[in-house]
């Protein structure tokens, strides 16, 4: 059974007829991206993804990497297939021609990326992470460090990762104990132990090149004392060739439960000679800079989750489409019927429609928070600037944290329409299951995804990124209302009321005595924000389907119906639980934060 | 940091608190188990399950079985301590001591079998299948197969299985394509290919005995054609010595997402030679046979995921309490506040007391439908022995789905609390998720489990068990409000009260032209069932805290403390969105069975 990756006709209804893509080729920065073009460029990256990426993602998780003599050595068959995507400049495909991008809008970027972490996306780690590591560059870099290295990583010639874990400071970034020594020549002597570093070290290009945040000498403690430095594996000369051993050594790789393909490498920096580094922006700036890529880095987390779970969807889609068991339910007493599909099982097509719901309200999600980037880079209003931006920071914890959560979910479900053949290695749902877990965990906890929505992002400029998100939710309801579906709009309308209530009562519980009950509720209120937020997708999605409906031809109509019914399920049917939780968030109950340590047991 | 199991003092708190396991030792048949000999028997099962059991769980997961040449090797270290488990005579300790067993009740043996599933289920799903497979011998067997296999196998001399899966006969058993031909002398000649046969073939033990679902020549189509046949690996002779090779052929072994150290074999009988078996119980009865033994095998498998996230919460509450890792919430802008243990953040309390309540809450239902097992067996009052029967039917689903589903979930959990280290391969968390997840597919799926609560169980006897189970939840309502626990109390009692209503509604729904929808809400059934089942316990539970609180010892006080908490937070935190599961089963939305095939997407 080919595997599949994601619906093409569902990417296309999100860029083309909710957010109207085609229509940022109306603005100078976005003029060639027309409608056709970008057509064009999910055909190639479908084409690619299907053909290279997808048959790797099995070789990636059973050759996994192997660890020898400080040495990282990946699958033999990644180094043609990495050099194939470079080839095709897939690498910086929202960056600045001038750097080796392609200056694509984001949403365009997001749509091809759905089938590129979906095929494969411990593989697409090596160059997104360039990626990422090139835009710390480009955003905070001198002139020479942009010449020297930024073209070569965004063109994927070198490589690139974020060196920020080490042993003692995970989530506490802040407790960091890497140190940064002055050198006479402005340069830095660095030293110290990272651990969890992905793509820290492997065999496919000549060089890597390693942001690492640090202590200079002297510096406060906490976040406040940390830089940002610029740290290559090999040294570059002026002219651009490559210098000695920088003294970034590789001291092992993680085993681990999933994303085998990827190395996850604890690197020791200056522990026999001498590592040197530059500095990347200000001094003790280095949080500030890594918070200012963190929208990015954390939307392309909730991605890789989100492709896990569109492959998943698809795969057990086919496999209860093909898979012949037991009789209709209607015909159980009848000795002479036919065994069915199992699609058509209620307990299977459940299953089936939850995780259609899902995906489809997700990657609208996704989409649209890319959207509202490309919305901002071109518009001159300084208002609108704002509030794009301020939305775009808002949903940022809902697509890391809640589509990760709803992503290993759908992963979950995935294996269980397979039966048994979903534990077995042969089919590919047991490892998307266990290549979506980390998404979960790293970029920041799915818990601090939770305490980032109540802690900053709830209150940030008064309220005024919440009360835009919660008028562009009325505004679907309008839509939808005129397009007939009033008894949809009524509900969603209703739950929209309710989260402004919880968000209240999140807001005051939070800066109350009972602060510590808020934060026992962050992730339960992430939860039902993001619930909110895929229903408000659906339901915009099935307005235009109400709309189009008619007109349209019988393939389209079936797509449509297919939209009125994610809609409906979810409204109908997962809504109501979210009822529930949020009135679990108001009963506010105090058991988490009461009960003494001791009495949580085991001792 | 050393692994643990299982929470002893809650082991305890169930067997003598909670269902006073000592009072069976009035009856005739357990007058040895009083409650000093429970304790012995708790004590040995622990101390072998914490120095022989839980070491091999990871060298199980590591080494895995090997298949060469047609042979299975389990990993070299597993042989001592299947030797030592069959020793201590913990194979069949239910069992009639006239065959090997030890005449234990059911719950002493479930609080043994805590421990070895939460140390190493794969390793001991070699004996567990083995103890399965002679209960069927025991059960339906004739004098002279009871005595040639019975005791060998419930001492462990043999190891035995079930040969049920076929590949186009998994959820629906009844398409099963294995043959027999009755030969002159009384046995049967089979043949046929079976697949997914945990422990099926193995190098520990000299005989392997097959219990094997086949279909006699001419035998009706589906499940009313089956029956059940005992085939050795090697013949046994009349004098009890091992005879020929039996021509059952091991044709290779599953890769597969966890429990490694059990071997997923697939079965060739009667490919090459004669494979010979004799007819257990009579003809066309198979299936029933299988029924019959359902519970019991069903019940296991809730224990084994149960044991998963018994280990998980353990080891992810020492981490926590560990974990040094950032400041305390309330001290975030105290430059000089100390770090703190994980164990001191909101979020991570959160998912630590989710965690315990539905820890808990199980152990208890697990215990109480063992219980019901033994009640059923010291009374000679009809209608109790009907009464108990009917309700352990009733919640063997819920052992079985619900819990597997929540075990999951925990397991999931587990591995959040200890960030990326529950990722890495080093730690135990991540291998207890992987093994957890075959819980909720064999021996039937959950699916299967949520069909056959609202199938079968609900409406079983006109509803009596259903009537029994909401008779004794309402005790325990009136238990709390006797030990002064009103609020709780009135929060229940509106839980339950909803659940007839839902109950009601979904019996009706499935006897109404509507049956598909119902049974598209069948599994979300399941789940508000489990949910009231837990709290329902937790309640029982909190009572009893309630009560002896005042006269406990300080450390008592504490473990009270722990109960009281689990209860509140069950029932206030996680009872609302219970509530809000129900409303969207009594919503009886259709979307999932009306969207046209088409609609679903993918092509």
């Amino acid at each position: 059974m080919a595997q599949v990756i994601a619906d093409r006709r569902d990417i296309d209804f999100v860029l083309h007829e909710q957010l109207e893509v085609g229509n940022l080729s109306k603005s100078s920065k976005f003029a060639e991206f027309t409608k056709k073009t970008v057509d064009l460029i999910i055909n190639e990256a479908r084409n690619l993804a299907v053909k290279e990426l997808l048959p790797l993602n099995k070789v990636g998780d059973e050759e996994g990497c192997k660890f020898e003599a400080g040495k990282v050595i990946v699958p033999e068959s990644f180094q043609r297939v990495y050099d194939l995507f470079c080839e095709g400049e897939w690498l910086a495909m929202t960056e600045d021609p001038q750097w080796g991008g392609q200056g694509m809008p984001r949403t365009v970027a997001l749509a091809a990326s759905d089938y590129f972490n979906g095929a494969n996306y411990p593989f697409i780690m090596y160059p997104g992470l360039t990626h990422g590591a090139g835009k710390l560059v480009e955003s905070f870099g001198t002139d020479e460090q942009k010449k020297i290295f930024l073209k070569n990583m965004y063109t994927g010639k070198w490589t690139g990762t974020m060196l920020l874990t080490e042993p003692e400071a995970g989530s506490d970034v802040g407790a960091l104990a890497t140190t940064a020594v002055r050198n006479d020549d402005g340069t830095y002597s660095i030293s110290g132990n990272k651990i969890f570093i992905s793509s820290g070290e492997h065999d496919m290009v000549e060089n890597i090149i390693h942001p690492v945040l640090a202590r200079i000498e002297g510096a406060p403690e906490g976040t406040r004392g940390i830089s940002l430095f610029l740290v290559p594996k090999f040294r570059v000369n002026k002219d651009g060739s490559l210098g000695e051993f920088n003294d970034v050594v590789c001291t092992g790789i993680e085993h681990k439960m999933g994303i085998h393909g990827n190395a996850t490498c604890s690197l020791t920096l200056g522990g026999k000679g001498n590592c040197i580094g530059t500095l990347l922006g200000e001094e003790n700036k280095g949080m500030k800079a890594m918070f200012l890529m963190m929208n990015e880095a954390r939307a392309l987390v909730g991605q890789q989750g989100f492709g896990c779970a569109s492959a998943s969807y698809l795969n057990a889609l086919n496999y209860a489409r093909q898979r012949v068991q037991g009789k209709h339910l209607l015909k159980m007493m009848d000795a002479d019927a036919p065994n069915v599909p199992i699609i058509q099982h209620p307990d299977v097509r459940r299953m089936l429609i939850k995780m259609k719901s899902l995906i489809e309200g997700m990657r609208s999600l996704i989409y649209y928070h890319g959207n509202l980037d490309d919305l901002k880079n071109i518009t001159d209003n300084a208002d609108e600037k704002a509030k794009y931006q301020g939305m775009m920071e808002l949903l940022t914890p809902i697509i890391k944290g809640y589509i990760t959560d709803r992503a290993f979910d759908v992963c979950s479900e995935g294996i269980q329409v397979y039966g048994g053949y979903g534990f077995i290695s042969e089919y590919p749902q047991e490892q998307l299951l266990r290549d979506c877990k980390i998404t979960q965990i790293y970029e920041g906890t799915n818990g601090i995804q939770a305490m980032d929505l109540l802690g900053r992002k709830l209150g940030m400029n008064k309220g005024k990124p919440v009360m835009d998100l919660l008028g562009e939710m009325n505004k679907t309801i309008a839509a939808a209302k005129e397009a007939g579906l009033d008894d949809f709009a009524a509900d969603f309308q209703a739950v929209v009321n309710k989260l402004g209530e919880v968000g209240m009562h999140m807001g005051t519980t939070a800066m109350s005595p009972k602060v510590l009950n808020a934060f026992a509720f962050a992730h339960p209120f992430m939860e039902v924000t993001g619930d909110v937020a895929v229903a408000w997708m659906l339901l915009w999605r099935a307005s235009i389907a109400a709309q189009n409906m008619e007109k349209a031809k019988k393939k389209d109509q079936v797509f449509y119906e297919g939209q009125l019914k994610s809609a409906e399920y979810f409204i109908k049917a997962v809504l109501p639980v979210t009822l529930g939780k949020m009135n679990a968030i108001l009963n506010n109950n105090g058991a988490a934060i009461d009960i003494s340590e001791d009495a949580f047991g085991g001792k």
